[in-house]
């Protein structure tokens, strides 16, 4: 194997693959990537692969010899990422033991390989069509409702993202137990989808690689998802990620959420975060809870909290609202994961009852609903 | 006590003395910070004490009634650094418990205090005049030997910066045993210094404070240093640190400086440290050693390291160079800190012996020496 690249081309997609490349990996292999050359397609392609979720991507370069070999994912990444921009060149060394040498413009690296046949291979699926995705609408419904999934690996579903994909919408939703976000998009790429509705829950983790790859490519063309047993694939510009597929019944979110709302407020979403910000400085020694009161007759919401050792807070907020006063606490950590992720300045709070599901949507933009339920607070 | 002042101006205020609050204080006390309010100067002033390092600022304000307080420098700091730009008011509650409200545009806190009678004094000075030194290079000086200094606690004197003013020069040391860093500065501020010379070593921690205070302040007045057993204290711009002072023998470090050497290189700092960042890379794997070749047939200087299993790293440097060839390896880590720290790009690698000490210093600047002990390498 023998070829010459372009330092950032190479650097970028071994961090983008090196993703995929587990801490702890249970097998050596594992904590290699896979880098073949192809002299016809004068492509480099790199694979890793933690056995749940695989990345491959492949870059044009000048390949002299073809050869396909696997090297420390870590160590590479971390020389080639320190490597001046420019052209690089990658040789398979002639003698034992197994290796690289990389030959920069300011000096040369001995890296040592493995077999290529010990790396496992990504998983493909042969039967069925691939459906089409549009890309800037996935990204947004990705980077709208992943941050509510659930870090608790002993309730596996809870830890990915549901998405359902018809012919007209697509639809994520994320739930730990405490809130819910769920976004509905357009679907605004026609396929010619044979079942006419889809329903997959995918881990988080994936998906959040995933959004990367798709934040750093620029391509027009839309992202291809197939998806069999146990198993989904994504393709989009040269690039591929499989992982595999939660499997369960997830949750009836949308039973969750409440027909009818007897108050609404329309609250300014950065005066909201930056009073919380303070009064959680305070609400930090008591459990994160910080105390909501609504006042429909000066048209303003405070927040407060009281510790019985270091002090109290208490930030008012002009509002426009409807509906009897009330008072509702919520976990201040939960609440600012859905303020931080709402994307327009502007936004609805509906309430019902004290210890009945909040919710907060976006005025005239994405729908998207973050459902967060209210802490008991005693009186 | 009741005050209006500037939320910028307590904030800045507070964070630079919040830094001699322990993160673990002995007493509670300790993690207070203490709020002093004059009404006659129109002045506010913060104290903060670890026995060790202590930090006075005062800045002005609309003192409307005066009084003292021990507030908490966390939960203070973390509070009035998030509040709104703008003028805020200190007021002490006038029921129990003791402690302060403050009021800003969008809302009001509570906190506790702590009587003001359990704050320990700063320590004084009372004999003896203070000496003034230029306030640029006293920060240089800091700047390009405080990294130098030792951070195992078993021998404390090495944690300590060592410091001789003189009439001319103010001169900086610190070593670690491994490496020296020294700094001759001019002393450009004239004083009638009663003794003509000034020795003592002072905790590198308590520098690293001054540094950061004189950097933070705009003045043209010089920084005014008192000395006397066991204490230092310096002030400037309304600003006072006290610290206390490390005893005992400090190294005679100038001895360690070869007289002679057989090799000189000019190196270009930046290409050096880039080569250097590749390298170590690989030098990870072999507990930071990277051997270098002096080459002076083709003026170059190799950086190389080879490892049992992972592979091997070469870069090529042009240097200019007199002297035979010779090979010599040094702890990367060690050599970076000193690299990092030379104010030119241009330097000089003077060397005797694989065995024995390196010099570096910067061309046509500073007068800085930063010395570093090769380490042996087997054949």
């Amino acid at each position: 194997m023998k070829l010459i690249c372009s330092q950032t081309q190479l650097s970028t997609n071994l961090s983008l693959v090196s993703r995929a490349v587990p801490t702890r990996p249970t097998h050596p292999i594992l904590a290699n990537v896979l880098l073949v050359a192809d002299v016809e397609t004068q492509q480099v392609s790199l694979t890793a692969f933690d056995l749940s979720l695989g990345i491959k991507t492949s870059f044009s370069a000048e390949v002299i010899a073809p050869g396909a070999i696997a090297l420390p994912a870590k160590l590479l990444n971390d020389i080639v990422s320190r490597l001046l921009d420019g052209e690089i060149e990658l040789e398979e060394t002639s003698v034992e033991p197994l290796g690289i040498t990389i030959v920069s413009a300011s000096g040369r690296y001995q890296v040592r390989g493995m077999e290529v046949e010990e790396f496992p291979e990504l998983p493909i699926i042969e039967a069925g069509e691939a459906i089409y995705l549009p890309v800037e609408e996935f990204i947004e419904g990705l980077r709208s409702t992943l941050f509510a999934t659930s870090s608790n690996e002993l309730n596996q579903l809870l830890t990915g993202l549901h998405i359902i994909v018809e012919q007209e919408t697509i639809e994520f939703a994320a739930t730990d137990g405490h809130r819910l976000a769920m976004v509905e998009t357009p679907n605004t790429v026609e396929t010619p989808v044979a079942s006419s509705r889809l329903e997959v829950t995918i881990p988080a983790k994936s998906l959040r690689e995933l959004e990367k790859m798709l934040s750093l490519g620029n391509s027009n063309e839309p992202l291809a998802m197939q998806f069999d047993q146990g198993q989904v694939i994504f393709e989009w510009a040269n690039r591929r990620l499989t992982s595999r597929v939660l499997e369960g019944q997830y949750p009836a979110y949308r039973q969750l959420i409440p027909r009818q709302f007897d108050r609404q407020v329309t609250i300014e979403r950065k005066l909201l975060i930056s009073s919380l910000e303070r009064i959680a400085v305070m609400a930090d020694q008591k459990q994160n809870i910080v105390k909501f009161s609504l006042d429909d007759t000066n048209q303003q919401i405070s927040l407060s909290v009281e510790t019985r050792d270091v002090g109290s807070g208490k930030e008012v907020i002009s509002v426009s609202c409807s509906g009897e006063d009330l008072e509702f606490a919520f976990n201040i950590k939960y609440l600012m994961d859905g303020l931080k992720a709402l994307p327009t300045n502007e936004i609805q709070m509906q309430v019902h009852t004290a210890t009945s599901p909040i919710i907060f949507t976006p005025l005239g933009s994405l729908k998207m609903t973050y459902l967060i339920m209210p802490v008991q607070i005693r009186v």
